[in-house]
């Protein structure tokens, strides 16, 4: 059994029965990361959604045999108009996570902007990693105002999401890892190898396999079913363990 | 294919593939009821709850050929502390929902009580049907005072739900309909069947089939697998077809 670890699920939207079929297959940890569905109307949306994964989903997945990692962040679709008040609620118990996440950018409006600089100046504050979305639309020009926020903060201790061929040049020689989403609509096993072949066998400790599994229609199976293309295509175990646990163990230090 | 809706299920805690899969059995539509995981800190964590409730669930879940239909209420282990902002939403939106729900008593507290009578009073004037949870603990006690409460109100267009031996014979008389929660902790098939032996046969339309399908640990196709059971204990289809479509359809007007 090849031992996995998924460093980007939204857990709360998915049942006790997904994580036990996924332990299965050899996942044994899970980053779970913080999403609202709607744009919250305050503060409160947040702030509870973040005690929902902090304090209830590792006691509800307990007996799974997954262990769940919290992380807590404002995403650029999920900004309430008193974002303060969040902020100030992430400064007290962001401790008790493993990330900041899952921020970015969507739009790169000013509040957007804002909002992101704010979370990468806490999370290089207690020296916790950042797992920053980029979107669907616009990755490349998105991506590259993502890397100017990076900059201007100094601060380089994140996983820069769902990266595929539209934006990989522009973050390959960062100091950064990079997370390649296997997931429908994301990237398919067939373009991950290819990534494989062209980025990762010359730098493997860089990159991190995860499935953004939550409420989209998904498949539960992508991360195994992914690695096992991989080990058929020939690509080195050395490599595989390090992009599907190795790495994101050491950055999340679980 | 019997076709079936499963009358108390809470979808937000569920994938897309869950219903794709329970839509091959026959499921046809849902009521999705609210409940948050924590104790909510304001009012705004349970009005976007109800959002994500009426907003986004029937659009996420329009391609699993299951129609989801929307029930909002104050679950008594959900009362934030200014739910009156959370009763002033409610009377604005709960039009867009085929029902009030989940509400009950879990301890009985002066505050429980309250909120289940406030919310009474509003499925009463808005003439819809109220979603009633009576709790594992001390179920026969809480179920009592929960009729006390309808009787002070005077209205009974509920389902009184998660009904088994322990509270059957305080309802059955009552002018309302009885919830049967066929799952895992709650009620299994054998037990089903007594009761439909011992109640339901005399008495079809009173009594409704349900799931819970949510976070906890759950059986996916508990309503399924107990519809078959019963059928090959020799139960009347018409009867089958009353307690797990019917009625609900009659009830909630879908």
């Amino acid at each position: 059994m090849a031992f996995m670890i998924d460093s980007h699920v939204h857990s709360v939207f998915r049942s006790f029965e997904d994580f036990e079929a996924l332990s299965f297959t050899g996942l044994t940890d899970v980053v779970s990361l913080a999403f609202y569905p709607v744009i919250p109307s305050g503060s409160t949306t947040l702030i509870d959604h973040f005690r929902h994964i902090i304090e209830a989903e590792p006691v509800r997945l307990s007996g799974s045999y997954i262990r769940v990692h919290p992380a807590i962040g404002v995403h650029p679709r999920c900004i309430p108009p008193d974002v303060q008040s969040v902020f100030k609620y992430m400064k007290k118990v962001v401790d008790n996570c493993v990330a900041v996440g899952e921020v970015g950018l969507e739009l790169a409006t000013n509040m957007e902007l804002e909002v992101l600089r704010e979370q990468l100046k806490l999370s290089k504050e207690k020296d916790l990693p950042a797992i920053i979305h980029t979107p669907r639309k616009e990755k490349r020009i998105i991506t590259a105002k993502i890397i100017d926020v990076l900059r201007e903060i100094g601060y380089f201790n994140v996983v820069i999401d769902h990266v595929n061929f539209e934006n990989i040049d522009l973050v390959a020689d960062l100091d950064v890892y990079i997370g390649l989403t296997v997931q429908r609509s994301k990237l398919n096993p067939e373009d991950l190898f290819k990534i494989v072949e062209e980025y990762v066998i010359s730098n493997p400790e860089k990159f991190i396999l995860n499935t953004d599994l939550g409420r989209d229609p998904s498949d539960l199976f992508s991360l195994p079913k992914s690695i096992q293309f991989l080990r058929v295509k020939g690509v080195d175990k050395d490599v595989i363990r390090l992009i599907s646990e190795k790495n994101a163990s050491s950055l999340f230090r679980i």
